[in-house]
């Protein structure tokens, strides 16, 4: 039977239109997909939340030891940011590397502009941040983070504000950056000096008001109101910082995970074994909630309802959740070793966990705590869910 | 040249794919996607956020007179809820009817549960909600709206809640009920009574926690913390309400479209040219923000910045636009007569508004306030995205 032939014989039983799409029965609805990275073997899983299973395995990602990923206005393509500055546009509907650059040689994460048009990426080396354009990959801006007498700084705690903004923090110079990316022809880079010594990650609110800053060679956080950059970056939580807990830091809290619910954040302390709470409208320290272990993710269940919170070594076996109410421990879970990342579904009826060191990746019903699928997958890390790409900052 | 042989000519080309999908181009993405009604047509027009266009019309969809929709939770399938009781399963990437109940004689809106598993339908006549498998649309459950010697209530402002839970009010009852469908096999009902006169349509906050009805008979509006139902129902803003405004009421507003944004509420007054501004922890009235005419919609931008406001006859050829910290009127719009709904892209650079007496729906960009994109439809009404898929409430 010929090529021609056999393809019409598919065609009449309905079935050709699952061709291109390898995994999922042909065309298929994007709002239920996902990614886990495979961090030692640079795939990754594409998964779908509806039956809970995994569709298909992407190759070829390079260094995904510490990767992220931001989706498409559309949520049919993923950009997965690696470690050795690669850049992947992954097609979730046809289950392959759609084009890929190493833009950098050493990179810590990315962002997607508000209009879905530009994908930015932050670099350690050469310390900066470059952008791309989101259809072809091709080069749309360079913008070095050049401070001082001509030095690079590492770049950290990108983020994406409305406006085709995007916002990052600068290691070494102690700056924040605001680049407005609103007129390609006419990029404007606006520098807050002196905002504090090593800023290590940082967050924009759910609404892109507001960024804050971790700051780890000095207390307290750098917050800049988006809707009033010309008031400049102020300090809070000054009573905050490395000065008061002597533990040693096993893993930098991520802070992209913050929790934000019901007008306050919930931020991972660094080093320390507790989880920070203020109030977005004063700024004022609300209560230290005392955990069993050093935070690395806080992240609110979509309701606002829980916090949950995962940890370094030695305590990275387990799961803690907070009710933001009481603002106790409210449950304990163990799901095994490795507990590297946490995404909720976007009602949050369900959470998926990654467990490395088990191979496993686990969902759980966040009502009931009942465990109701377990995958296999290789070295599990972060998970990213599809309806990323309609949030600002994640 | 036979069937065949042409089909495999299209394959050859590599246009096969797009058979299925009259419209898009094969297979695609679901996140940029969207409806909009065409209310005296009983029709929809497909769309596309990233390229500003309509994809396809899709008829037979009965009397959309006053429809809305929901959407499957892969973002694939959109629920339209008509007047005249009919619910009809859109697939949005082929383009055609699924599959069509008439369910009631006369109906007002739906919702879908948290899980996507459950579409719920609210009537006037016969009086309830009635739910259905949201796969199949085969009947799952009939909650009969009957109260007092067995007389049936007509059903208004039904959404979702967390825990598959459906909230709804009792227009002649002057009752809240709270039907939790998280077992099929054992539902239950949770009634509120006497929780004021005549509600006549309601919202739940969007992190799923405060269902707050409008009453038309008697002045304030009521409220019920779902995450403590068993407080029952406070009634809040007891100063504002039918007595103190002498005004006829040309429409009465929309709740479902109430915007929430720095922990306010923004809620269009009934008859009255003004907009209440609530704090939602304090519950106190924070201002009353002088409109130019009786508001319909209030809907907070996506980053909570500004509200956009449009308004009853004779003034509902015009827009303003509210800015929610100094809590003035800054913009306004006049897109034409007959300004019947805005939806905000889901991270907010764009605004679609339907302008139903000149057959338009206009495109802005929400910064400059310039039209992007002008698209003809027949009587547009109801705008509906597909991101709502992954949000409480909507």
């Amino acid at each position: 039977m010929s090529a021609h032939r056999s393809l019409s014989w598919l065609f009449t039983l309905g079935l050709l239109a699952t061709l291109p799409v390898a995994f999922a029965g042909g065309i298929r609805g994007t709002g239920d997909l996902g990614l886990v990275i495979e961090r030692t073997t640079g795939s990754v899983r594409i998964l779908e939340t509806s039956g809970n299973r995994f569709l298909a395995r992407v190759e070829g990602l390079g260094d995904l030891s510490h990767a992220s990923v931001v989706y498409s206005r559309d949520q049919r393509y993923a950009y997965v940011f690696g470690r050795d500055g690669g850049l992947t546009r992954v097609d979730m509907l046809e289950a392959r590397v759609d084009r890929r650059v190493v833009q950098a040689g050493n990179s810590i994460g990315g962002a997607i502009s508000q209009d879905g048009s530009l994908v930015a990426v932050s670099n350690y080396e050469p310390g900066g941040v470059r952008v791309f354009d989101a259809a072809t990959l091709e080069p749309v801006a360079d913008l070095p983070a050049t401070f001082g007498d001509g030095r690079r700084s590492k770049v950290v705690g990108l983020v994406d504000a409305p406006g085709n903004r995007f916002v990052f923090s600068l290691w070494e110079a102690g700056e924040i950056r605001v680049a407005d990316l609103s007129d390609r022809a006419n990029i404007v880079v606006t520098r807050y000096e002196g905002i504090g010594v090593n800023p290590y990650d940082a967050l924009v609110t759910p609404d892109g008001r507001y960024y804050i800053a971790g700051l780890f060679g000095e207390p307290g956080l750098a917050v800049l109101d988006l809707w009033h950059p010309g008031e400049g970056v102020r300090r809070i939580l000054s009573d905050y910082g490395p000065g008061d807990e002597p533990l040693p830091v096993y893993k930098m809290p991520h802070l992209e995970g913050w929790a934000v619910a019901g007008g306050r954040a919930f931020v991972p302390a660094v080093g320390a074994h507790e989880l920070l709470v203020v109030d977005l409208e004063s700024w004022d320290p609300v209560a230290r909630i005392p955990l069993q272990g050093q935070p690395v993710f806080a992240i609110a269940r979509p309701d606002g309802r829980h916090v949950w919170v995962n940890f370094a070594l030695p305590d990275n076996d387990r799961v803690q959740v907070i009710d933001t109410e009481s603002l106790a421990v409210v449950s304990e879970l163990e799901p095994g070793p490795g507990v590297l990342h946490m995404e909720f579904e976007p009602r949050g009826e369900e959470v998926w966990l990654s467990v490395r060191d088990e191979n496993r990746v686990l969902v759980y019903d966040t009502d009931s705590l009942a465990v109701l699928t377990e995958l296999e997958a290789a070295t599990p890390s972060g998970i990213f869910f599809t309806a990323r790409a309609h949030r600002t900052g994640l």
